[in-house]
């Protein structure tokens, strides 16, 4: 933040608000605070058939790598309608939006996921514009190595263990660091 | 937002970008895309005993009103570490945070409500600098009146009913307007 988006002065400082707790941009200008807080990622793990459908990325970052459907809560929207938006623009599948599997919270890049379980209404699905293919896979088909990102990856890994089971409980975790690189390479980056 | 907080322009459009689907604030100046989304509300409903602690809020808005303690997720922190945070400043109280109980979007003043339960580990609570008092009660005890919030209502509604039933699953809901006025005020502004 260089300017304050209020009143235009670039005197932004960041300082602790009277009754406050933690350091704010504010503005000298006109003391507007500039709050930020972390963003939610809704998406959904869409079933049928005991196969589960995953995207292929056409975007940055990790283009190319697979992903569940998933994307930013807008404003104006409920959870579920964000996690079915997100599956129906990123996959063009429509879903009945079920229960919250896993909650993870990403505290260094400010997100916190939600991925809801879903069932697919049909096989009608097709890549939308952010993706450049859709399918369903079974688990022993999951491309692993080509995960786009981690809490896509522990929401599957979850959910195949989960269901041998036979029960599907909300997993609440996070992930709080990077993997640590392997020893021949730390220091090096 | 009146100026850019990247460059200082003036010249804020509100329009769709590429490859977009919904208007966004975007600088005409530097092509800034601003974008705004939901803030997470996270707290606790601590248990002691078969009592449940609140909280009356000493700070706007609903002012002198009963609540669970709760508040906005913070940059860097844990959904479940926001949620003892927050109970921790305005109730003086020490938690074991549990299981997420209640998920309530609210969405035309983008909020998500997460309302996790919570063992509180002793009775040396007291009232933080956003609180009036503390204490804790017993369901007859409830002051369902002067409670501040609809969030707050509906997840101690669905905390004793629940509990009665013995199962206390994840409530996945929503709020997505006001109640309506009563047929004698409609219209009055």
């Amino acid at each position: 933040m260089n300017f304050c988006s209020q009143c235009g002065s670039a005197r932004i400082e960041t300082r602790i608000p009277e009754g406050d707790s933690l350091p704010r941009f504010v503005c000298a200008e006109c003391a507007t605070i500039h709050y930020q807080n972390p963003k939610v990622v809704v998406g959904c793990l869409p079933e049928w058939d005991g196969q589960v459908l995953l995207c292929r990325r056409a975007i940055e970052p990790r283009l190319g790598l697979w992903t569940l459907p998933a994307g930013f809560l807008e404003n104006g929207e409920t959870v579920t309608a964000g996690a079915a938006r997100e599956t129906l623009e990123e996959a063009g599948a429509r879903v009945e939006v079920g229960d919250l599997y896993t909650l993870i919270s990403l505290p260094q890049i400010h997100q916190v996921y939600m991925m809801f379980r879903a069932r697919l209404l049909d096989t009608g699905f097709a890549a939308g514009p952010e993706s450049l293919e859709v399918a369903l896979f079974d688990e022993a088909d999951i491309p692993w190595e080509t995960l786009a990102f981690r809490t896509i990856t522990r929401t599957l890994r979850n959910y195949f263990l989960d269901r041998k089971h036979g029960a599907l409980p909300l997993r609440i975790s996070s992930l709080e660091r990077r993997p640590p690189l392997p020893p021949d390479l730390r220091g090096a980056g």
